[in-house]
């Protein structure tokens, strides 16, 4: 089950709908965030709603609502559910308008919560890791639309995603235009090399992963070496190990990308990786920023 | 007044609306065409409905309307309001589902038909032309996603758009990645250089736009030469006339680029191809393929 708040209203998710007219369903129009809880607490909920204003701000989206409405309006979706732990999706649509581009003043955001409950992906998939497969797809470009902004145009990743999902993989790498690496469908990429953390740099043309700096900030703290860079593809057949991270998927290992297998998923580095962040997450260690 | 079918279900626009789980709200992942009447009869309906199809196939969404009915579908919505003439966006969705973006065999897609009064635009841009603006954001890249899928991700466009529109245009030019005229925000583009046509080539990665189509052959038939190329941004300053043409704007002057000022917009080619195009929508003007 799936509660949604429409702009404060709560519905049941099946009977959750939106205008037409909204210009997050005509034009892709919005911009969003997942969230999920640990011991039922929005996990980096800060950094999430900092984003949501980023994103906002990036398209020209005016939202009013401040921090604590917005905690609010997320914590009291958990009444309308009992389940151990929650995700939410956050959606600000530019709202309700006519059809056409111009900038109309007047027209108010929508801002739809979906709260369900949170049950992640088979434990085998971290115990044995997954498949990537590096599509033909290009992520999209910063000066046509930069991935930075967290909006609801998703056909770019969508496709991507499906690709991959065609072969057979359970998540896609896209490449960036300049044949780098950016990042997967809805998740960050790290690689290990010689004991080293190598992830590509915002500069890629990326999202400013949530997880992804939670991970940096792991890695300060166990003292592993970490560089944000251009990283090309063949970084796939030179590296030692590889994961990938997302609010839902946490620190996922991968067993194999293309025609590359890794032994011994996850990697020595990757389970150090992943039992710190199973750690933090239930703040048995407390990160030193 | 709008009237709006959802799957042959027929709404006031005001009341019409759709789940939040649609994929096209969540993921602009839904296509679209627009269409007009001329004397309430739509216009190239056929090309339409094939761009349609053709766009549903570029992104995996299955429809089985067949012809016949999308022009039932279509015309009957004409009994709901009575206008002079219509104008209609169809919009087809990947359909209700869960998050995420596995493919789903038995999602159904959602079928949107929005019918209203066509009223057009002021008499006046078409008398003295309007004004174009080249903007900053380049249009999307063939490889992140084709610009010749009429997809609602209209971020791009939109956000093109509204830069155009804070310079006080009336529409905006987008470059491609290689600095190559693209296409406008919702309209194709047209020079005139020494009497020929010029247009940007498919291959610039844009939308086959269906006006664009109509005016070559408007062209061929007034032995009017024209070329589809890659145009270098330098023809803004270099060309005698320029146009731009969408279903909605038919054939729209225009009189000022950036700082490059038009003398008598609308230029003589221009002005014989709008009559052209007027007469050949009356049908006045019968065309030879």
């Amino acid at each position: 089950m799936t509660v949604v708040s429409i702009n404060g209203e709560i519905h049941n998710g099946a009977e959750a709908s939106i205008s037409v007219f909204d210009h997050g369903f005509l034009y892709g129009d919005s911009v969003y965030e997942t969230i999920r809880t640990f011991r039922r607490e929005p996990f980096l909920l800060n950094e999430h709603i900092n984003r949501l204003r980023n994103s906002c701000d990036s398209i020209g989206i005016k939202i009013t609502l401040n921090d604590d409405s917005f905690f609010n309006e997320i914590k009291k979706l958990q009444n309308y559910i009992d389940t151990e732990e929650y995700y939410y999706r956050i959606i600000i649509t530019r709202g309700n308008g006519e059809f056409g581009y111009r900038i109309n003043p007047e027209q108010k955001p929508n801002i739809i919560i979906f709260c369900k409950e949170f049950k992640g992906f088979s434990r085998e998939w971290y115990e044995t890791g997954i498949t990537l497969y590096t599509v033909k797809r290009r992520r999209n470009h910063i000066n046509c639309l930069d991935p930075s902004i967290k909006s609801s145009n998703l056909l770019n990743l969508r496709l991507a995603y499906n690709e991959a999902e065609k072969l057979g993989g359970q998540e896609a790498i896209l490449l960036n235009l300049d044949g780098n690496i950016a990042e997967c469908s809805s998740s960050s990429i790290f690689f290990i090399k010689e004991r080293e953390l190598l992830t590509p740099s915002l500069e890629s043309g990326i999202l400013p992963g949530i997880t992804r700096e939670f991970i940096l900030r792991i890695a300060d703290n166990l003292n592993i070496p970490y560089h944000e860079n251009f990283i090309p593809e063949s970084i796939i057949y030179a590296c030692d190990e590889c994961f990938i991270t997302s609010t839902i998927k946490s620190v996922l290992p991968v067993s194999k990308i293309d025609e590359r297998m890794f032994e011994d998923t996850p990697g020595v580095l990757t389970k150090t990786i992943m039992e710190a962040f199973n750690k933090a997450t239930l703040g048995q260690m407390p990160l030193i920023a």
